[in-house]
């Protein structure tokens, strides 16, 4: 997810311009090929075009080789402004730039195919060297401003587009670009790239046998395994105690609900894109639950409640079920059923700058625990063009404004940013960029004016007057598959030892040394630890790489002078060996990192 | 559920003449009645009545007063063989026994109403006094077998009942009636009657604020509030953590399944009845998940397992979802989504024996630990008569034989049940009778060789031939919201305190009492007690009464005099009063109470 401030960057004028020296180069090698559009995008850039033919690695190299060359020319881009039809000559024979010059001067689309309503009086043009292109720029004013050594189109193979996106017209083959500005940080980005492809989670929880999925329970729907089953847990168990201390209080409510329900929440039918098709009962429609708010709605409905009960916080690590198409699916972090971390706090309009605050601390929590600890706030607002919210302007405004005080109360850095808004309220969401400084949005606190009033939620005010509580929906993880998903790369299956399904394996050297493993596993166990011995015919050698590969923490080499010593010969993950030490100091050290959290292995 | 020796009890025999001693009674009270099928039941009998008009609870009255004159007449028990039409012109005026003579004569159902294949050459009717009803018997010999004071019609509102259970046909009033062997007997019963009518679990969930239902929900799924959802999870971990003690591993599976899962399994179409529809999405259809055995065969089918990997035993608290029709549906006992505490073992077949015993120790031990001692165990084998059963014979013969052996090896108090397995294998029940000696259906083991065979199960044999598992099925609690059922209604609401919601709330005697409660409080807490403060405006005697009603079990009220020998006064919910006592005093106390699972409160 770029910076707001990315599009103004000299980064994107230089990913901008070499996009286009991508396609000067490809018309070269390709003088029959067409062009379509090759906007900058988040890492790079692209290019789409129609081919003679399928263009090869050989194809690829001589175009990045040619594009350095273009650089070293030192042309300089320059900008005109013609009319239509001036443009229309220009591109006589590139039938997809005078669909877009149509588009333009009849104020449909923009050249990257973005819509616009405003029809272009006149059309930008941009020239470097011998090529020509339909452009609003901004670009680089010369070549010379790019380094030739710090771009890459090679990295990527080709994919196929559609034209428009639209899968009824004319696949194109996009190429895909890099430029940065200096060859050092494109090797650093070529290197997280390979290194995010090795640490897939889809790859990496397979290895440590966290999870599967099976086509005949079908796609999308992760099964847990053993070990998965226990990370999972453990995170759910930690935030579920956290939680209770910070007074949530824990609901449980079932997976599916009337249809009537999401109609009054308005769930249904506005996001009916992305819900399973209702289930006939008797004369009952139900939805399998896509959101666990209007569920625990009903629980606040249950009783009559007075301004001394709330703030009330209802926590649910709650499955949903989203219809996603089948092409959008990977692995855990884009899936069809997930677990939400859930609460919604209803609150009264004095109590919710508070409860946001102390919700927004309650996350910063949970992320500086997990080691998370590079994450920034995008407070997500309206989009001042678009129809698609619900409610009054003025409880947008204070919702708006409750957000915004709370993210200077805390000195959180945030950035607004327009059209990220729920329908239903503002929110403010955590980005968390990872070790390979992808954005990943994670954790998300909203306030919600609307739910109350559909559910007509109600408490008895100190005056006796009835009150409208506001909502607060929140969830740390977000969902607890993708999370784990992200965790799992992240950390590169690596996780701190607290978390890890396998924290201890013991490793007897001899068949001899089988009882005393299996005595020191039974003393660890009773402190809660997961332990396993390895007492299979395997070697020793054999063994360590084993357990290693799937990032045991600590391995245990037990022989005779470990027995006569009380003692445990200790190797790390990180393949550090700490020799010999007695049991108990290594169970000290190892319930310290436990307790701690830490994400260090002593 | 009746023990199989009721029906050559006595009881039984005095129930069923007692129900023809009440269409006596009701006929001379109603001489325009017609009468339909008497049998007993479990704990008495009835009768249906075609009436000229409603009874009343007079009406009732005079017709009990009226049974207990007829008994005491002394009346013998004639029995006599009829021909069809001799039996047809005995009934002439009664439409009910002419539809069942006829059915008798053509062998379709006999005159309880249950299918039989054999038409009858004879039919035998039954006389005492002036009243004579078709019937097979049997009775006791005289009317002065039965007590008169040890009968009951009028405990129970007469009921509406379908001829035949058709809700096309004529609705009759069925009266209930009871009939015991001695009046203490009978007074004990409808002590006991009451007293579960107190106890309903709805009323006393209700009141302690454990779970609701909402109609814009749905009927039958209930949505637990924060006590019921900390009960729930504390039953919930204390399973778990003892599975994986011993050997069980959790894991997580979705709530919906494709249909081809189900068609693999067998439990569609078979169970398609009591399961919603499915869901389409693109191509293919996806049903609410019933089961969750088809899930864990897929993780077990997602890795090549060898003989040294098993048994392996697979744990979820798997929530599944069945239709029942909404009439069913009743409270937590009855639901349409509810959470099984399954666990799947998939064993070599010469670790069977040993897996079983072990499986049906462990809902031993859970049931002892929670003080629910009277059980019994039920096998269930198929009936010989039906064809509703998949699987060879041989294999059904293995399987039950490895049941009725574990029984034996165990001591286990068991009866042998025809027509009580699952179609896919036998199984063993057990048989809760709780405090008020009423008989509840709780844990079940079963083995199956079925699913193995249709999943087409493998492990790698020690000779490397490739050999298939068997499976067991276990289920301590069975369904978990039944089950909270269930332990509602046994112990009216007064859990062991270790399972307790809320185990101890604080009573400050006075505002500046305050503080001092708050510091007992947290430190309470700190040991993982769940503690509340009252420290509203209510007076002292209100605040016992409220807290005592809700069976808090321990009241810790707190004075000058508590504050100053830093000590607690401590009010048991029996009502029993402690006295003061130092904090660490009941602080050790509270602790061994919930550490032992006791059943006591000190």
């Amino acid at each position: 997810m770029p910076d707001v401030s990315y599009k103004d960057s000299q980064l994107y004028r230089v990913r901008h311009s070499a996009a286009h020296i991508m396609a000067e180069a490809m018309l070269e090698r390709f003088p029959k090929a067409k062009i379509a559009i090759g906007p900058p995008i988040e890492d790079g850039f692209y290019y789409d075009f129609e081919l003679p033919r399928p263009a090869t690695d050989e194809d690829m190299q001589w175009v990045e080789n040619r594009m350095k060359e273009i650089i070293r020319g030192n042309y300089a881009f320059s900008v005109r402004e013609v009319s239509a039809d001036e443009a229309r000559a220009v591109f006589a024979d590139q039938p997809y730039k005078l669909e877009l010059i149509n588009d333009l001067a009849d104020g449909r689309v923009d050249e990257n195919g973005e819509q616009t309503a405003v029809p272009a009086e006149k059309i930008t043009l941009y020239t470097q060297d011998t090529f020509t292109d339909l452009c609003r720029g901004p670009h680089v004013a010369s070549t010379k401003e790019i380094n030739p050594n710090a771009i890459n189109i090679t990295y990527k193979m080709p994919a196929g587009a559609y034209w428009r996106g639209d899968e009824n017209r004319q696949q194109l083959t996009r190429i895909y670009g890099t430029a940065f500005e200096t060859p050092a940080e494109l090797q650093d980005y070529l290197h997280r790239l390979e290194e995010a492809k090795r640490r897939d989670h889809r790859v990496v929880g397979e290895k440590l046998g966290l999870f599967t999925f099976s086509p005949l329970v079908g796609k999308g729907l992760p099964l847990w395994k053993p070990k998965g089953a226990i990370l999972r847990d453990t995170l759910e168990r930690w935030l579920r105690d956290v939680q209770i201390e910070n007074g949530y209080e824990p609901v449980v409510t079932p997976h599916i609900g009337n249809l009537n329900l999401y109609r009054t929440s308005g769930h249904y039918p506005y996001y009916s894109d992305s819900q399973y098709d209702p289930i006939v009962v008797d004369d009952e429609e139900f939805l399998l639950k896509p959101m666990n708010c209007p569920h625990h709605i009903q629980i606040y409905k249950s009783e009559m409640r007075s301004y001394r009960d709330l703030p009330v916080r209802y926590a649910e690590f709650g499955t949903v079920y989203r219809y996603e198409q089948s092409g959008e699916l990977h692995g855990l972090t884009r899936v069809r059923g997930f677990t939400v971390d859930d609460a919604h706090l209803f609150v009264t309009p004095e109590q919710l700058l508070e409860e946001f605050v102390t919700a927004v601390r309650l996350i910063q929590y949970v992320f500086n625990t997990l080691g998370l600890t590079d994450f920034r706030a995008r407070v997500g607002v309206r989009d001042p063009q678009s129809d698609k919210y619900v409610g009054d302007d003025s409880l947008w405004q204070n919702a708006t404004d409750a957000i915004i005080q709370a993210c200077q109360y805390l000195e959180l850095d945030h950035t607004v940013e327009e059209g990220e808004a729920a329908f239903y309220g503002p929110k403010l969401d955590f980005i968390f960029r990872d070790v390979l400084k992808r954005n990943w949005q994670l954790g998300t606190v909203q306030v919600d004016y609307n739910l109350p009033a559909r559910f007509e939620l109600e408490y008895v005010a100190e005056d006796n007057t009835r009150q409208r509580p506001v909502m607060i929906h929140r969830a740390p993880f977000g969902s607890l598959e993708r999370f784990i998903g992200i965790l799992i790369e992240h950390f590169d299956g690596k996780f701190p030892v607290w978390l890890m399904p396998v924290q201890v394996v013991m490793i007897p050297i001899t068949d001899k040394h089988v009882e005393y493993a299996n005595q020191v596993a039974a003393r660890l166990r009773a402190q809660g630890l997961r332990v396993e011995v390895d007492a299979g015919k395997s070697r020793m050698g054999a063994k360590i790489a084993q357990h290693r590969e799937i990032h045991i923490p600590y391995l245990l080499i037990v022989g005779d002078k470990d027995i006569a010593a009380n003692a445990v010969s200790v190797r790390l993950r990180s393949d550090e060996d700490l020799g010999a030490m007695p049991v108990s100091e290594f169970e000290t050290m190892i319930e310290r990192v436990v307790a701690e959290k830490s994400l260090e292995l002593k």
